[in-house]
């Protein structure tokens, strides 16, 4: 038995996500499909990163166990051409014993693309939130760094678990044109905190709230405080760090 | 009566082209739907190149006559906010009397993105021919060269036309990384003729053809003696020249 490492990215636009669910296309689904084409049998294969529908991945980390004869580079390929061209396995291993993509993730890094401007291009429109109005990159920079904490993170989340404190090492908003990029770096991620944190920069952008504002959502810990859900298709998980 | 003259964008792999066809999503199509929503009548659109199903663009312009009471920049607005994501109009200006896009055209320009390499990423495969092999491209440069004439281009053309001359003014192959990219400018092209000369260029960067075999296609003026049309996908009309 190996344990073989992948590194996928997709454009998320035509999936219902990540995680693999019956009568829908989602890209589990898909590498799982091309996977048992190759080997014959059906290969349960996990995912660093359970990414929404709509949201893309350049880094996302997978990982099989599987009696597989081929060599490394010759699989690389023979998956490459059985995947549909909208998810590519860049980079593919054998891991040493006991690697799980899941549970060996120290870190993700996710990063969200705002365009602001009254028009984006048809070849980026699948990649971005466009904002069209006005946003103050400033404060909306100062609102980010406050993100890069460990802290609970309920008020960023759709939904109330057990253990709900993540640790934020990276917050970071940068301006390049009309291009704004936020990326946060985490231990782990709640459901949609990115696109809430987002949601709540974009808030600050647009003058809605203070960026002091957060440190009550954080204090208060409701979902209701916060700000509205930032689109997916703006998201892009970027790397996984082991 | 005005004449509106637009420059449009589109992402052409959800499209069956750009002209208009009974039950087939056409760019020409949605963009005469937005139209109709904001005249209340149909209105007809011009369109300098008729790309075909698959094929780009980032500067087709196009040209209607109307009654509109609206200024340029909220008819602007307006068509955007009624089209879907993957046209966009990216300028709109009212144009001189007689102007007709099609008709008033000097020159087109149209590249073709080539991407050299075993693996394109997911977020590029729409708008790339990904060639795995080889290709000399310096052979590959030299022929390209050889298109730049005045010249019967039947045997770059899937249909024989009574007039199938056409003026190349420029025909350049670059190479910036694994990606290659053909731009070619003419007063006109004939059907699948940059498809057509990308794969004879593909043809002499494989070493199958020599580049001074292009001479003798012009001369034969036969289709069947030049190469594979290469797919619509890398193909995107950059600009039309007034």
């Amino acid at each position: 038995m190996r344990i073989i490492r992948l590194t996928v990215g997709y454009d998320g636009t035509d999936f219902c996500g990540w995680q693999r669910q019956p009568g829908a296309r989602t890209v589990q689904g898909v590498v799982e499909e091309a996977l048992a084409k190759l080997a014959g049998i059906r290969i349960p294969v996990v995912g660093a990163g359970r990414t929404d529908a709509g949201v893309h991945a350049l880094g996302q980390v997978a990982s099989f166990r599987a009696e597989i004869r081929l060599e490394d580079d010759e699989l690389l390929r023979a998956i490459n051409a059985l995947l549909p061209g909208d998810v590519r396995v860049s980079s593919l291993r054998t891991a040493p014993a006991g690697f799980d993509a899941r549970k060996s993730a120290r870190s993700k890094i996710y990063r969200y693309r705002i365009f602001n401007a009254p028009l984006v291009s048809p070849f980026l429109f699948r990649y971005v939130l466009q904002w069209p109005g006005p946003l103050d990159f400033e404060r909306m920079a100062e609102a980010a760094r406050l993100f890069k904490r460990k802290a609970d993170f309920t008020a960023f989340s759709s939904n109330r678990l057990l253990h709900p404190v993540r640790r934020v090492m990276g917050s970071e908003l940068k301006k390049n044109g009309r291009g704004i990029t936020y990326t946060i770096e985490a231990d782990g991620f709640l459901r949609y905190m990115v696109r809430t944190i987002v949601g709540t920069l974009l808030e600050v952008g647009r003058g809605k709230i203070e960026p002091n504002t957060i440190e009550d959502f954080f204090t208060r810990k409701k979902r209701s405080l916060a700000s509205p859900t930032a689109p997916a298709k703006g998201l892009c998980l970027i790397k996984v760090v082991y």
